[in-house]
């Protein structure tokens, strides 16, 4: 008898398990309550409709053609510009209120990413005015291609720190100059590349598997670890180590001292100037902590600080007394390297394996960015067509002799405060390097080294999340352990073993997943038809005579051989527990959290059903989804187990095989 | 008010979720509806207890240790031998009604392995005799320490085939034969090393991620691969391929026929032996097949073909007529060979690395063999017991002139058919091979080559699973793909390249898994309380006004991000798709199958949460389990969104903030 709140034409393409009704023994009381629903046989899967709907959610599951849809070819070649060059989208409504905010944000980034660029270009072992170059291409091709309302685009301190370690393996930067800068384009070019093609072929949820406990650790160490590199500049050392790790760094700066009369020494002048400025822009860092208006005053501060220890040794003449400075930065905008990247030889492989891994930082890193803030200004940012972005401008960067750029977290944030609405900010702050580039980069000639090493410490440390750090310990212990590797590993051993620990605990941790599921034995709610697992509910009582085993996971060749023998384990220790109680007669396997199933699972199914019935148990299954409902037909299981033996609820289960304990 | 069915004490180290009534606003009718029941806050996790559960469920699922507990020390002492020798358990019962059987069971198999052996040893590209060897020593060793009670032990195709070609692409046979032979043992001791770690570690688990769809793909790739090397000695090819894939093969093959002047080309009288025999070994293979009382059948038939076709050559001298023959093979039992493995060198590295290949490979396989007839006699077998068993046969192998030996498909089925009732089949075969390189192996030497590659083929092509791949493709499609991948890549590419395409994608499995999880709109299914997903029950109804979303899986950093989004896009999709019907003004998350969530998953609800919030939408939780709810509230999330927004039941966030509805 069908019930008659059913829609009895089975829609096509549809699994549809009818829902029956039957008279049973048991007796009918209350409006909602007992029928038994059973879960009917489910018509044939159609298989292209199947794969077409796995593709769509993994590789188009935002429906980026919906716009495409039913429009006339004009209107889609225009979407289609729009797509890739969204400023064609936002660039129609622009106003002058909001070029207000966007030129004041961007003067305020310029101040600050100028002292930075010049620093980290050093942590890449690149002469200063490459920093500046990349602070000046690729945020303005970023402008044009980009969706992100308030990312600061240029270079940054961790992807410099990696590529630094990353190329000086393979060319010494102080013996081979112009190998390096060669091999340094070579790799950005194929950063860019890896990033464009990831967002063209949708495949940008692979970032997703960097876990971002691992993310946390890492960026902790790198934090670290740039910072020693500092102690270099900071104290004056001319011969320093080029390992990063902390023992050796230590080392290095001990020996130091020790060589008084050596090349090697620390340099009190030095020492003085830099700490002197440390403790100026810390205090700055304070202030805009405290008061979220005064953020302008970190924002400028590094450019203070260079403007006076610039002035203070040009007046001085400290260099002459072992004050390191920057001495030359070449002065003009960008040349093309279009030719200086390595299409061939043996760098071209070297060049495309480090362009790769700097590539998926820098992209992990733009991408938290974006997706920060546009979820704080709730936007929506479309994260295969915001990879395209970064690739194209980091391909085009290359080429017009640029190193890896991406978002910069501190950067970006000031760039939000200070009240950016749209990319213009991006263009405002190129065109103000652009301007240094052309006219005042002479003045940088007397900048003290020790003053660009206090602006990148102050600058790293807040990559430093201790909130995330004790957050992630009070969440998730394996999460802390994952961001403790990364971060040692980066600390102690270098910066590439540290990213290589964090993707293997973040994958160590999915395996795991997978592998070992949980399992839970139910109890009935008193008073409801509700089960559910004793151990969260102990007022849950268990049905004598029947065991409800919830299985939590997908059943997969992974984990199935431990969830049928999980699943007796728990029959063993219910016999042994409850030596009191009746025998178990059924075993009731709830299937509601099992999405799939596969070949490996369902023989796991078939010798569990197997070891049962020689043990003289029935097997009873509840609640099977779909997909899971299929498979079990199209693989007989179903008959094997008979299909009255599926119930739709534990509840129905119950009523039927043991109608006397359904009060209990 | 407490609930008067609950344990008001809350056990330690126990997350106990109290369950709480309250006097709702909601007409309370019949006897099991409609209280709500209010999920209370678990009190904190116990970090150690935590920890120590996740490491138990992981490497001692099976708890290994429980016939320990609370046992005089020289009783564990016992237990603990037996545990490494189980023989010691099982032969105190040992009876000479069991050795009947085992003595038929072992006669059986020894002569089916004899001229295998010989076979298989020239796939590894070693001569005659360590094919025998194998088939002495290791069966002996696992006899004492093994605890499947059917599996046959000795060389097998598969592993004999993926060992030769990778040892030949590091040394040639032809020209080293010595160094080949020292690394064949090399790689023979690491590949026990591996096997006896993973078992000593308990990291047996590691093998069920090579999936079952990979493994049938793989063995069917390997037995064409294999097949198609026999046609070297079924056409008595001289000058053959050492590449596997099918079309290098089928080109010599073809070419050989051409060059039917040169020392390449067909030799008819081989041919026709080959073929002959071939036929004859087929035909007893399906008459064992048609009739299971004659197993035995085509167990002797091999050794038939041998006695026949040698004493056949020996009458007719065939081999001046271009019959190749085996010619030699050395008498009397193993040497040995523990100075001839390197344990320094450049091939330690070499042969461990082939080693830990095949190892796995070969335990993957005894393990399955294992498994399966365990579950047919309905015995606990205990994997990392096993692993150290196979491990060690292959350590003490590999320093007795062995190759590396495993459990046979084809062998173990004849064992059990024959009526073997424990190992110590293996031991009489065992004894009768050592007999054979006593007293007959002279005898081979005329044995054409042409029959081995007879008995082979017939033996191979029992790896060949149609039934399975059948099977593969109607229950799971992606199975399928991977089954093929594998097969493909054997046959057309390599051995090792089909592993490495079987491995892949299994992981690409787990992976996308993990990354694009299932999600589901739930409606009521009339007349009772439960909700169901709709596409699957189209008979259910939706709540007007409410949003019912389940989540199919824990929510980690792979797929957070996607949840959010998906989950989103569903309310989109929910508000244009029912336009007519009240504006959605709650989300309803059922937490039931999501199992846990780390640090990404909360930011995703966070954000979930806000966006949410910027959309007039209130976002209620049903259903957490204790790991999740225990999380909600160390991250405070459970606080933001409200402790009254989290639920037992869907129903009971009905009842509560949608009750007109609650009839529908």
């Amino acid at each position: 008898m069908k019930g008659d709140n059913n829609n009895p034409t089975i829609m096509s393409g549809r699994i549809a398990a009818d829902v029956e009704m039957k008279d049973s023994d048991i007796r009918l009381g209350a409006d909602e309550l007992p029928y038994v629903h059973k879960v009917g046989k489910p018509p044939k899967q159609d298989l292209l409709k199947e794969i077409k709907t796995a593709l769509k959610e993994t590789f188009l599951s935002d429906d980026p053609l919906k716009p495409f849809k039913d429009q006339p070819k004009k209107k889609k070649f225009v979407l289609g510009l729009q797509t890739f060059f969204p400023i064609l989208n936002w660039g129609r409504d622009y106003s002058f209120s909001k070029f207000k905010g966007d030129l004041i944000a961007g003067c305020t980034i310029a101040s600050l990413c100028i002292p930075q660029d010049i620093g980290y270009a050093r942590l890449a072992n690149l002469p200063a005015q490459y920093g500046l170059y990349s602070s000046f291409v690729p945020p303005l091709i970023y402008a044009f291609m980009g969706s992100s309302r308030d990312i600061a685009i240029g270079p940054v301190a961790v992807v410099s720190l990696l590529l630094g370690s990353m190329l000086q393996d393979e060319i010494d930067p102080n013996k081979h100059e112009h190998e390096y800068l060669r091999l340094a384009f070579t790799a950005t070019f194929f950063a860019g590349i890896t990033q464009a093609a990831l967002g063209f072929f949708r495949l940008g949820f692979l970032i997703d598997f960097l876990s971002h406990a691992a993310i946390v650790g890492f960026m902790g160490g790198a934090a670290v670890t740039i910072s020693l590199q500092q102690l270099k500049g900071l104290f004056g050392i001319k011969d320093f180590t080029k390992k990063t790790d902390v023992v050796s760094v230590m080392r290095s700066v001990v020996n130091s001292a020790h060589h008084g009369v050596s090349q090697a020494f620390w340099n009190w002048q030095t020492l003085l100037i830099g700490v002197s400025f440390l403790i100026f822009l810390l205090v700055a860092k304070f202030i805009g902590k405290k008061n979220k208006k005064l953020f302008w005053v970190p924002a400028i501060a590094p450019l203070i600080s260079v403007i006076v220890s610039t002035f203070f040794v040009f007046i001085t003449h400290a260099e002459r007394h072992g004050v390191l400075i920057v001495r030359h930065i070449e002065q003009g905008i960008n040349p093309s390297s279009v030719h200086q990247i390595y299409f061939s030889g043996p760098y071209l492989a070297k060049g495309f394996k480090i362009g790769v891994v700097a590539g998926l930082i820098a992209l992990t890193e733009a991408v938290a960015i974006g997706r920060t803030f546009a979820a704080m200004k709730d936007y929506q940012l479309d994260g295969n067509k915001e990879m395209v972005a970064l690739g194209s401008m980091n391909i085009i960067g290359s080429m017009t002799s640029c190193y890896v750029a991406t978002g910069s977290f501190s950067r970006s944030a000031v760039n939000y405060m200070a009240g950016c609405n749209t990319a213009v900010s991006n263009i405002v702050m190129s065109i103000i390097v652009m301007l240094t580039l052309f006219v005042i980069t002479p003045l940088f000639k007397y900048t003290p080294n020790a003053i660009l090493a206090s602006i990148i410490i102050s600058a790293v440390l807040g990559l430093i999340d201790y909130d995330a750090v004790v957050l992630l310990w009070k969440i998730d212990k394996f999460d802390f352990v994952a961001c403790m590797g990364a971060f040692f590993g980066v600390v102690f051993i270098s910066v590439e073993i540290g990213l290589l620990i964090a993707v293997g605990i973040s994958f160590a941790k999915i395996l795991l997943q997978v592998t070992r599921p949980r399992t839970a034995v139910l109890g009935k709610i008193p008073r409801t038809t509700v089960y559910r697992n004793v151990e969260q509910y102990p007022g849950a009582t268990r049905v004598p005579g029947v065991l409800i085993v919830r299985v939590d996971s997908a059943i997969y060749f992974s984990n199935s051989n431990y969830i049928k023998e999980r699943i007796l384990r728990w029959l063993t220790d219910e016999e042994e527990t409850f030596k009191d109680h009746p025998r178990v007669e059924y075993l009731i396997v709830d299937m509601s959290p099992v999405t799939d199933i596969d070949t490996s699972g369902i023989h796991a199914l078939e010798e569990l059903h197997s070891s049962l019935h020689k043990k003289d148990v029935q097997l009873i299954l509840t609640n099977p989804g779909q997909t899971l409902l299929a498979k079990l037909h199209a693989s007989h299981f179903a008959d094997r187990i008979g299909e009255d033996k599926i119930f739709l609820t534990i509840n129905d289960a119950i009523l039927t095989f043991a109608p006397k304990m359904e009060q209990a």
